[in-house]
């Protein structure tokens, strides 16, 4: 599946959060990442996500596709994150 | 078509992106809005961004898809945004 995650987390836990979202996904703009991953893989980048967020403050959003074939990317100004991947 | 728009803009301009955002999609999370628009909405969209960012420090990125048919979104801790829309 292709997992596009935005988080919005206190000023603290950015670098932690950014942190387990790198070990599975590609970061691709300023709380952005995304990336290809096994129903198991996302399994645990969210239990890893429980461990690290606070829940009654931060949001973590994740948009879950069976394929990326459908989503096309478009960015205005700059583009901040890994070289890009799979969608285009 | 389905949009996802995320951005990551200098401090002054946060305020000026979300309001262009919002005359056009539902506000999901700090940064993040989406919504259904026609080709000429988003080609709108695109152009009122264009003259309200900063092309050189600014980056908007938009996802976007046909539909929202085969795009499932999950939440972790607290749904902040509008109280949403079509992608469940």
């Amino acid at each position: 599946m292709y997992i596009i995650m935005v988080y919005d987390v206190g000023e603290k836990r950015v670098g932690r959060i950014l942190k387990v979202g790198r070990q599975y996904l590609n970061w691709v703009q300023n709380s952005v990442l995304e990336g290809e991953l096994t129903d198991a893989q996302f399994e645990r980048l969210k239990s890893d996500v429980r461990k690290r967020f606070n829940k009654d403050e931060d949001c973590i959003l994740f948009y879950v596709m069976r394929t990326d074939r459908y989503t096309q990317r478009e960015i205005l100004g700059q583009q901040k994150g890994d070289p890009l991947s799979t969608i285009l």
